[in-house]
Parts: structure tokens; sequence; C-alpha cells
């Protein structure tokens, strides 16, 4: 409902019924000038309605990993499905191009994207180097003018759900992921497109209410430090009364049943000793914070001392909300050593338990946060801990690790002629032609190798033999027999009634889909630890093509 | 006009005339949920008026420097100014936090922030850490759900702002910076304010077109690889005829005179036998290009291989031009060794003005781009190079050197009791009080070091012998006898008659601030090796403050 209001607040957009980009910003303008001037040379030559097949892919997978997880599919067709330029916007290009004639603005304005097509692998899928994530096509002039936007909408998109990916397979499947990070996030909208994506890539959680509105992702928050010291003390308390969850009763001073609970806990046997006098603004705050929300008691417990004062404030409380018929939801622990903490926390809670026969209170749920990234998880893991539900924000969202994906975008054909792009450095030649592109599965199930194939080469065949080439090393190639065969692209725009387009697919079902492939993974290619490549390939034929075509375009060296 | 056109498309808004936030999606949705359940939890408390103020600061100078600047706060203002929930806004929160009661969103429905004052340092003005980049005072509700969205609005500001003064400072006055970063940038927004704030930091330019559109930033760009790729060779150029700069002639066969141009350059004395048969799609694309934009020619001349067909095709393209009347712009350099060939070119360029006496021919503009930093400019520059202009994008827009800034927002004051937040860590105690700030400046016209102050403590003043303390280290203090006083903080919001607000200035009057700024400062602190640490400092009153109030929070530990 949510999800389905913003939609409806962005408009429903002028194609085909696909709204438009979430960010009003993502428009025909936010694109390189160059676009624009090599727009109007291609429209000088007579060369601007040019066929030209475009692939965007990358060339290496982030964070040291052997996987990439592919983000930022829908916001591209709602890019291009409401493409046009407005009058104010085609005022402005005026200006900055004042030597262009005014025809090629008159062909601006008459452009749209009915004339691209667009082919691409479903988002949330396992991607791999340079096979094409997406394949354009369309009138050359045109189709520069996506190059910028689209790289900008899959770039951060892709980079930040393989992150969030990644974490979760640290964390294991079991523990909560919270996603924090619309603080230090690149920009509002770094922070919003975060938050959409690390659910994507398998986190549970956000604490972006922007992104909940957006997307329909959960929302999570309970308070900060500044909620802790903004109390004074108990005397802040006016209205100490609180009504017993099902409502048959009343306490009339929940303040002092806290009291009374701190009291006790400091005197338990086991417990005796553990703390003196804790903090009063804070135990202020949580009782504060409980009479506010009694059915989701959450308290942070780092303000002052979390042993001596953070945790028997918060066991006080949870003991006293348990009288009145709720359960308390745990702590968080924002600081300090994170694994012994929560295992001494744990300890508290156990003890708890035994000492008041409270069920359960033992495995009161710990939150830890706190400048987390993946490395710290693994440490954690390594350690030993107690936590049970991690917040994560910087080092998710900005992507610390690896600051960019560094997807590129190259003419591939264009008038049915294959281009290549050479360079010094072999990763950076392109693989000409406009291809297809499969993915193999062995006998066990896991996927064996990507391949690309010429536009017009029979598809592979299962428990057909076939000579898979690596596209540039003459020397690795490999014969696979496949037990299945997937096509890896698919029709998203605009779609024949022979080739109906893709629908795009709700948020959760890109999540669902996503955690599926990567649980079919061969899971020496996912480990954190010197993974195994995922192998990538080419036809035999097309690897012969590629060679002929590098020869024919290089220029020969003359050694001095 | 752009920007104005930009801003009137915005809408003017509600606040004092302050136009909205330049980001659409920046809303009051667009903050943790934590805040609003704070909110309900004062309200609750009947504390949501109580009169709070907070400090937005960061902890340590970014990028191993010891300078920051500050960037974001007219985003800031302009949220402020428009701040109110709507009703579809109000439902959603609703259904967020559905155990809250019905006051809560009346009371949710009635704020905005005119109750709110802000106090700031100057956008575009050198800062370090610890001292207040801005001071937010107002009801503790309303406060709190300003937290999220300013962080969000100043972290990466502040971060891509100091990144490209590093930039400048390493690069040097002369050189052209442009920033290239859009495709590579974390999300849209992520590129349009990296667009802005680089401007802000001492770039030239963009490539952004929508930036440029938004705030008047000059923008830049010419072809990429795929322009030259799309080209077959010289038959692809139909319309071959170009008119001379002044009108007076015309040349029917443009081409022709390009190739032979290519033939006396390959047969020039001193350049025989450097280069054979040049790259024909690529000739074919600069000649198409040149025919485009005669008055602005600059090719990317790294497809194929530069010295042997980019550079030759380049100078044959500029010779023709220059026979019509036309200046060629240069070349870039998008790949290989950046200082050996822009060197290699140069002297192309100088052979090319000796051999056909093309006065200024050798001192043509070389742009470098690909994968540039800090670092690679440095090293540039100790190799020795001829480049006269850098695109740089990836490093310089997501800030790989430094994911974030880290600022927080902490409470310092409620109700005028001053708050302090703990920690283990003692740089992340916080400083309590409502503060005034000072730079006090040294006789060479320096500035000497920052000093806090209680809000009503009397100003430090020109010659006047003062005692500047470390705030947490007993041992570090400084007598200062300053030659001059700023204070540092302005009000920003909402202003009164005795203390009007301050205007929002131009991004180019920001940026000239900033580049002032920075020639003020003492090189010792700017310098990118092992800089001086800028002194940060507290009067001796506000010291004894702060560490009574440590004592009196702080639990005594138990050793056992």
């Amino acid at each position: 409902m949510a999800a389905a209001a913003a939609a409806a607040a962005n408009g429903a957009g002028g194609g085909g019924g696909v709204p438009r980009p979430t960010n009003p910003m993502v428009t025909p303008l936010l694109t390189d000038l160059y676009q624009f001037t090599m727009a109007y040379a291609y429209w000088k030559a007579g060369k601007h309605l040019d066929r030209a097949v475009f692939d965007l892919y990358f060339r290496k997978n982030p964070f040291g990993g052997e996987f990439t997880i592919f983000g930022g599919l829908e916001e591209c067709i709602r890019f291009i499905a409401n493409f046009k330029l407005t009058d104010t916007e085609i005022t402005f290009l005026r200006s900055a191009m004042p030597t262009c004639e005014d025809g090629f603005f008159e062909y601006l304005s008459s452009i749209d994207c009915s004339d691209v097509e667009v082919y691409a692998i479903p988002e949330g899928s396992v991607v791999f180097p340079k096979v094409p994530l997406m394949i354009i096509e369309g009138p050359v002039a045109v189709i520069q003018l996506l190059e910028t936007p689209f790289l900008s909408l899959v770039n951060y998109a892709s980079l930040v759900t393989t992150n969030a990916a990644r974490h979760r397979l640290v964390a294991g499947k079991s523990k909560n992921l919270l996603e924090f990070g619309l603080r230090r996030a690149q920009g509002p909208d770094g922070g919003i497109s975060a938050s959409r994506y690390c659910y994507m890539g398998g986190f549970d959680a956000t604490s972006n209410v922007a992104a909940g509105w957006l997307f329909g992702i959960p929302i999570r928050g309970t308070h900060s430090h500044a909620f802790v010291s903004s109390f004074m003390g108990l005397d802040d308390i006016i209205d100490r009364t609180l009504a017993s969850s099902d409502g048959s009763n009343k306490c009339e001073d929940f303040v002092s049943l806290v009291q009374n609970w701190l009291a006790r806990i400091k005197d338990a046997g086991s417990l005796r000793g553990t703390f003196r006098e804790t903090n009063l603004s804070e135990l202020a705050a949580f009782t504060s914070y409980a009479l506010a929300f009694p059915n989701s008691f959450l308290a942070l417990v780092d303000t002052y001392d979390v042993m001596r004062s953070g945790v028997p404030n918060f066991c006080a409380v949870a003991l006293a909300l348990n009288d009145m018929g709720y359960k308390a939801a745990g702590i968080r622990l924002d600081s300090g050593d994170l694994a012994y903490l929560s295992v001494e926390t744990r300890k508290f809670f156990r003890a708890i338990e035994e000492e008041f026969g409270f069920i359960g209170f033992g495995k009161m749920n710990i939150t830890a946060s706190n400048d987390l990234n993946e490395e710290t998880i693994d440490a954690l893991n390594k350690q030993g801990h107690e936590v049970d539900a991690f917040g994560i924000g910087t080092y998710l969202v900005t992507c610390y690790a690896q600051a960019a994906l560094g997807c590129v975008f190259k003419l591939v054909e264009i008038n049915k002629q294959p281009r290549i792009k050479l360079s010094e450095d072999v990763t950076k030649v392109s693989i000409p032609c406009k291809k297809r592109c499969y993915r193999l599965f062995g006998k066990e199930g896991y996927p064996l190798v990507d391949i690309m194939t010429g536009e017009d080469e029979p598809a592979p065949k299962v428990g057909e033999r076939l000579l898979c080439r690596h596209p540039f090393n003459e020397s690795k190639r490999a014969y696979v027999v496949p037990q299945h065969v997937e096509e890896l692209l698919k029709c998203y725009w605009p779609g024949t009634t022979s080739e109906p387009r893709e629908e795009l697919p709700s948020i959760n079902e890109i999540r669902s889909r996503c955690m599926g492939y990567l649980d079919r993974m061969r899971p020496d290619h996912m480990r954190r630890l010197n993974p195994t490549p995922y192998k990538v390939s080419v036809s035999a034929k097309l690897y012969d093509f590629i060679h002929f075509l590098w020869l024919n375009e290089a220029p020969v060296g003359e050694l001095q």
C-alpha cells in the first residue's frame, strides 16, 4: 500500500504505464555533455539514425570476490519508458551548445525511446565480468544519451546489492541484518538507493523511513544516545501509569515498579556486586521509552556504561514490563568490544532467567552496531559472540572496500558491422558483435560457465558437447556438456507480440530470486578467502571473429 | 539564468522565500525511524517541547589531512524552511507506528521549523574537528527529526568538497580541473551533489549537464571511444563542406584537406617514421566531429593507438581547421602512461609547430583522464608531464580514500542544562553546553587556533592574552594574544531584527570564499605529507566544566 502510494505520487508516466524513475532528478539532462555533443556530431553527419548495439558490462568483481549481483534495471526501464526532453531542457541545451543548428534541437525535441530495444539479465541475478548485463540497441544518437544515466543507475545499485549479499553470507542466514546507513550515505538518494538495494541483497530491514515509504521495505528504529541524555532523572517522568497488556489492570506507578526490580536485581545472588549505582538519566529514559512502546521496548545501553548501568537498567524495565504482560524486545550495543560485551550481556540475561525464573529471558535479542563491516563480522564470528542482529551503516552503504563497480557501456555493432575497442590493457578490449549469452549448468546443478555467442549461432543444447573459450587467452578452453541451459538476457523494452516484454517484479520477488541464485552457486565461488573464479567464455566462432577484428584494427608496431 | 530556471522549477517554497531542497526526495520522511519513535516517546512523556541544543560536528579530518571544507549548509536551510509533513506522509507514519496515539500524529501534522534556530559556519569555510559546524536549537522532538537529513546533507557534501580542494592543491592553480564522475557516483544525486561540491571546492567545470542546469556550473564535453568506433571510414562522411571561420570562403572537400595534411605530416622531416597508416575510422570520426564543432575541436586520441594514430590524425584535422580559420582545442588521453604520452604528444605538437611554422601549436591543450586521483596527480608531477587539464571521476566523487566524513549530531544542552555523552573512547566524548566559537589569528595573518567558550563568556579580544586548552588533554594548553578574532557561527535561521539571518550566497561566491580561506591558511597545515594539526581548544572555564560534568556522570569502576 505504501509503495503503491509512492508510485502514484511519482505519476504513472507516459511509457506503456511504466512509472517514472523513483528520483525525479533522473531526467534526460542527467548525462554527460559529450553525449549531447556527440549526438550533434552524429546528426550533422547524418549518422544519428545508424542502428547501434551497446553492451553494458563490468570488468572485475568487486570486494575481492568472484561474484556480483545485478541491480538497477527497473530504474533504467522507468527512465527510458518516460524519456522525453522538455521545452525548458531544450532551451537550456541551446544555451549550452550555442553553435549547434536549430534542426538539431528540433530533432532532440522529437526523440523518445520507442525505437530502442533493451535486453537484460533479470535484476537480482548473480552476474560475472564481461557478460553484458544489458544490451541496448537503437539509433546511435539516442543510445549515447542513455549511457550516463544507465551507468549511474546500475553502477552503485549493483555494487551495494553485492555488498549487502556479502554481508549476508558472512553473517549467516539466522541473523537479522539492519541497514542504518542514511546519515553516512553519499547524499540523500545514495541513502535511499542503499536502503532499497541492501534489502534486495538480503538485508531484513532499514532505518530509512523514506525507503519504507517508497519501496515498502520493513523499517526499524528505537532511540539514540541523545534520547538517553535528554533525561535528567526519574522526576522527568510525569505520567507514571501503565495499563497491562490485556487491559485487565493498571499500574499507577510504573517508575516505582522499575525501581523495585532494579533493587531486586542488585541483590540477586549471582548478580550481587556486578554493578553499583546505575545512571538515573538512563533509567528515566528507558522507563519513559517503555511507557511509550511497552510492546517493543529495545534499549540502547552504552550511553554511560554497558555492564554497570545500561544492561541492569534495561533488565529492571524489562522485568517491570513483564509484570504488566509485555515482552521487551532487547538491547543495542553501539560501542566498545562487541564480542566481549555481547557475551557478558548474555550471561547477565541468563542470570536474570535463573534468578527470577523468567523463562526465555536468556535469549533476549542483542543488536550490535558501530562501524561494522564484512571483516568485523567475520572477526566477531571467529572470536565468538552473542549478537542476534547487526545494524550496519557507513561501510555498507559507502562500499568502503570498493569505491565503484566500474560498469562500462561499449559500442559492439553499428549498422550490423561489429566494432571493437582496443587497449594496451587486454582486460579493456571490448567483445564485439551483438551477442547471445547463456549459463550452462553441470550434473550437480551448479552453474559451470557463462558463454557468449554471435547472435545467429545456434543455442547450446542440453547433453551436447560444446567448446568454451576464454575470450582473450588462447590456451584457456574447455569442453562442456551442459545438463541445463539458461539464456541470460531477456527482452525488457519495448517487447513485441512474438517476444513480449518481461514484467518488472516487486522488490520482494527480486530479493527472493537473489537469495535463490546465491544458494544455487557452487560454494567455492562464494567464499571470502581465495574464491574460485567463475568461468566466462565465448564460442569458438566468436573467439575467431574477435581475433580477426583485433588484428584488423590494431596498427602494427615498429621497434626502433 | 539556468540556475534561476531550475530554482523556479523547484518552487519558491513556503519558508521565507527560501526554495525547497534541490532534490525533491529530501522530505521529512528522509530520516531514521528512531527519530519518529523518539519524538513519540518525548511527546508521551510531555517532554517534546523541551528546548534542546544540538551540535553538528565531525571528529577527524578526512584523507589523512588536517583540514576540511564545510559544504551542504544551503540545502539544510532549504530543508527546514520548507519542513512540513503532508497528510500522505502522516498516513504512512500511522501505518508504520500503529501503537502510537492519535494526538501524536496531530502534533506531527502541526510542526514546522519556525521555532528552530540554526547557527552555522559559512558554507565553503575551512573547518576543523570538534568545532560545531552547526548549532541547532529548538523543541527536542523537532530537532531530532532534523538529525538524519542534516547529516545526510552535510556529510557527503563536506567530504567531496574537501576532496576537490585537495585535488586543486596538488594540481596547482594553473591547471584546469574537470569533474567527470556522474557515471561512477553513488547514484544520481550522488553525481549531482558531486558536481556541485567539486566546483565549490575548486574545480573549473563538470561533464554533468543536470548540474550545469541546476547550479549554473560550467559544463564541458567532447566525444567518447564509441563515437570513434562508430565510424567505419571516410566514406561515412557525406557532407564534406566547411565554411571558413569568417564566412569568406568555403572548403568543398574538407576530408581531402585533412588527408593532404596527414600526408604532409607523415613526410615532414622530423616526424618521418614516427607513424605509418593511421586508423581511418578514427580519422573519419575526428573529421566529422570537427565539421560539427570547428570552433572547439577536441579529440580523444587513444581508441586505437595514441602516438601512431590518434595524435597524427588529430594534427591533420587541426591543421586543416587552421586553414579555414579555426583553432583546435586540443586532445584528451584516457589510458596508458599519461606522463610519457603527454610528453611525447607535446614533442609531436612542437614538431608540428616547427615543421609548418604554426605558432602556438606546441602549446596545444592536453587533457588527461582515466582513474586519476590525488596520488596519481602527485606522481605525475614528480615524473614530469605535459598535461594542462585533468578530467577526474571515480576516485574524486566516490571519495575512495575516505568513505565518509562521519559527522555526528549530539545533544549538548536541554532546558538550559548541559549534557555530555561519555564513551570509553575519549575522542567520542561530546563537548557539553551551548557554545560560542572563535577563530584567533596571529601576527602573520594566519589562523592560529579555534576556541570554544560557554555561551555567556566574554568574547576573546584583540591584543588580550587568553588561555586555550585542549578539551580533553590536561597538559595541552597555550596562551594566545590574538591579532584578529572572528566569530565562526552566524545566524542562518530564522533570524531576528537584532540578529538578522545570513543570506545564502551564490555558488560562485561560496567557491571564491573557499579559495580565499584556503589561501589564508598556514601552508604546513595544508601540505600532503605530515601536515601540522591545526589547534582546536576550549576556554579554561569550559574546560573545568566539561571535566566536572564528566566525573559527575561516569560510574566509578571496580577492579575485581
